[in-house]
């Protein structure tokens, strides 16, 4: 049988290229350029535009479409004006609810850069997520998240003032809100509800995080909760689609 | 101060439009689009591309662009010639087993078609990450998910021959490939490492789940194990980004 034995169970099958039906040329071109990719070393150049289109004899429009969809799924980054090889993508446990302690699970270093902190009336939407009264005091907090100084995300906290009425005073926005929570607040978190989905960076969100307009991205819902099902915050985090995944382990419980 | 009130917090903030820096043009018409939607039904039609571009005073070119990104999204989808409100996306719990169970909490019909079966040596890769030795004979099943007869994403499951020497004989592809192993070949699944991320669906995955090419899909590999922590599996399963979203509840432990 002609199942290509080197076939990586991670990877879409026979190089995700049809059994019938026409092969768009810049595919072919991604599936030639995946595979000089894999030959390659992280942060090694890749030869440039024209002397691709020349290799595959195709045209630089087409060379320039495989390195666009190479570019989103993070195969490549731009370097200056070339690009290189990018690194495999940070794989972020779900089941922490700290970004700064997967960061460095990673080996990378984690910071965050205050955007905005604002506090406003609770809106009805929110209210309704996170168990307020309509028009009491939140807090939403905006900050780009760092890995080793590169931008990866951003994320909105919202906060009802009651929990942390000192938070614009006491608390530092390039250090980690549940440290300071759970350490200086003394609120104990007790579970989390999560979503993923995946979405496309707004204008601003690309321009905040430095990524092309409309890179996939991956959106995570939260809801957090203390120890007595009170909702601590809310929070919308986004992700650069081409640099992050997320793990979770499955206990027998969730079978 | 200027919040504005009626902010959803899962929403981008201030609609994705920059404070400062250009807003590109079909990004302002998306954003009335998008507006304009949420006050129509599921299923109810857009406006056609000719009206949009008169009322937005705007290029047809302009409004196609904010109609694909609407698309891409999930917000907007093809019914026959013309475009029409899309329902929610559905929310699959992370930490079921069974893709049928998932679907079936939403009131969806589950469904499965084979797209293939085939026994071939186990390649070196899956061999290091399933505990196999290499050559060992395993299964590649592929199947396209569907709900209420739509199709909504691609499964791979990779399972050792040895484990379940029956497969092709035994079992209806039709049906949940958890319960087949748990009530027939009396395996029971202990816990499972699952990794999520997103990718662009290729070319033969687009024309297997009749999605637009380039799509982004939420990817999501997962390696089951049983009781006693052997490798039961190996499954990717791709699922439209437009179509899904995956939520799960993290307990204290993960804290």
């Amino acid at each position: 049988m002609d199942y290509p034995n080197d076939q990586a169970p991670g990877a879409p099958v026979r190089d995700g290229i049809p059994e019938h039906g026409r092969i768009p040329k810049y595919y072919a071109v991604k599936a030639q350029i995946a595979a000089l990719l894999s030959e390659l070393n992280e942060g090694e150049p890749l030869p440039v535009e024209r002397e691709l289109a020349l290799r595959y004899e195709v045209a630089r429009e087409t060379v320039r479409q495989a390195l666009r969809e190479l570019l989103l799924e993070g195969r490549l980054r731009r370097h200056g004006r070339g690009t290189v090889v990018a690194g495999p993508k940070l794989a972020q446990p779900l089941s922490l609810a700290s970004y700064t302690e997967g960061v460095r699970r990673q080996g990378r270093r984690p910071g965050r850069a205050l955007i905005g902190l604002e506090r406003f009336p609770c809106p009805p939407a929110l209210a309704a997520e996170i168990g307020l009264e309509h028009g009491e005091p939140v807090w939403h907090m905006e900050r780009v998240l760092l890995a080793d100084d590169e931008r990866v995300g951003l994320e909105s906290t919202y906060v009802p003032v009651a929990r942390v009425p000192r938070l614009d005073v006491e608390f530092d926005p390039d250090s980690s809100f549940y440290s300071y929570v759970h350490d200086r607040v003394g609120i104990e978190f007790g579970s989390a509800d999560e979503r993923i989905e995946t979405v496309l960076a707004t204008p601003r969100e690309a321009l905040l995080i430095g990524t092309p307009p409309a890179l996939p991205m991956l959106l995570i819902h939260r809801i957090s909760y203390d120890t007595g099902r009170r909702a601590v915050e809310r929070v919308r985090t986004l992700y650069r689609g081409d640099r992050f995944s997320f793990t979770a382990r499955l206990g027998s419980d969730g079978w």
